[in-house]
């Protein structure tokens, strides 16, 4: 009995589900023959263990959730897309003629984003990309990628890297999804554990899987509102605004706490 | 970390997917509020995982690959339907008037073949079921369920069950598919190592996962025709006829030898 290879796991999960949507390329079969949907797994550290279909990735807008399309609606001025993915949100913005520069750590979703058209691209964590000097006024964590900012440990180094790239008036659009509206005794049982270990009820412990391949296991936040604001205490980072429309999911307005800006209006 | 439960796993897969065929009872959500299709997970022994759309189970005929259809249309008499999963071709045989027993290992799929209207349903092993004294016509081994034979340890005792509940003249009609037409490394790697064991290259060693519920690792034979000539030999059955019209898929009727024919007739 041997494991999966640690690789590039959302990379291959998008170039197979790209190759479906256009019908060219390698495409998963079954038995050699018959097409077979992409489906990424999502294995949780308590064994539970979920299949995800991966077309949603390639989505046209008017086949997004509602709260995308909204959140899609507050960007301004130059954006950065964090976690581009297979660059929906990217083209979307392109196609209004946005600037926007699409940031990934996985190569194979750079790859994809890259042959869907997505002009401006890096392959870096957010501390590397804020090396480079570049400034923008929307950082856009689309597909519950609130999820990146991890947990207390993290947060406050991924929203310091994005102050770096903050120019004045910059804020993050960030969708989350508040976990706690369920009475699944799975997942209730989930979270109580959670925190009895110090770390918020939804911060999942997950690792991803498709075909052959796993990633590490790494941390993903979901998290409460009153959650988020308790994470922002202090990282010169504040919730401005929030819509709540299609809860459990939001999508959350953060903005630069004056004190930070006046620190950053230094450095630049 | 924990791990997964060991339990129904395919049980509360068509549960759940029959839950959600029908808009009733407790359906799997996304955060708690968009539905999730139900997909079944199955672990390889090697790491390679797969996700399978849980719909197919529960899928009228006209949904069916053809080669199902034209499986169905091989029974005669009396008909066991051996792992009857959410009862798609023991329902379709009623509907002709055909005698059909459903037979399945998982509780949950003959609680859902039973509230789906399949009348005559068995809970056991063909082990078990043989010691029923009942007798069939047809053995029907539909859904790639040729597998169940295993391999060469489990394949003898599964056709004596059968053999035991053999009517005068009857056949298996089972659905297999040829796992040799690949070229990819990850399989045709699988298969020779498995060979390098003792055991058929298709020899699939799993375990299925669904949300927190894992079933323990278990043998499940993907083998070409000529391996199941092999297995045949000395087991009192032989293959009668060979539908490959969908190869790599095929439908195999089996009819047992002229020798153990005749010491059925003994028995009975």
């Amino acid at each position: 009995m041997t494991g999966p290879l640690v690789g590039d796991v959302f990379g291959a999960v998008v170039r197979d589900a790209f190759a479906v949507a256009r019908g060219v390329g390698v495409r998963p079969l079954a038995g050699g023959r018959l097409p077979r949907p992409v489906i990424e797994i999502v294995e949780r550290d308590d064994g539970l263990i979920t299949g995800v279909m991966a077309d949603g990735y390639l989505a046209e807008p008017d086949l997004w959730p509602a709260h995308d399309r909204r959140a899609l609606d507050l960007v301004h001025g130059r954006v950065l897309d964090i976690g581009v993915g297979a660059g929906r949100a990217a083209l979307a913005l392109q196609e209004r003629g946005v600037p926007v520069t699409g940031l990934d750590i996985s190569p194979g979703a750079i790859a994809v984003s890259r042959a869907r058209g997505v002009r401006d691209l890096a392959h870096a964590t957010v501390e590397e990309h804020a090396a480079s000097g570049q400034l923008y006024d929307t950082f856009l964590l689309m597909g519950n990628n609130l999820g990146l900012l991890e947990g207390r440990e993290r947060a406050p180094a991924f929203l310091a890297a994005l102050a770096r790239m903050a120019s004045p008036g910059a804020r993050v659009i960030a969708q989350g999804t508040d976990p706690y509206g369920t009475t699944d005794p799975v997942q209730v049982g989930y979270h109580k554990r959670n925190r009895e270990r110090g770390r918020f009820g939804g911060q999942l412990r997950l690792r991803l899987r498709y075909r052959d391949l796993a990633t590490d296991w790494f941390d993903y936040l979901v998290c409460s509102v009153d959650e988020l604001s308790e994470l922002l205490a202090g990282t010169g980072w504040e919730l401005a605004a929030l819509d709540a429309t299609d809860a459990p999911y939001y999508v959350a307005t953060l903005v630069q706490t004056e004190g930070l800006v006046h620190a950053e209006g230094h450095r630049v």
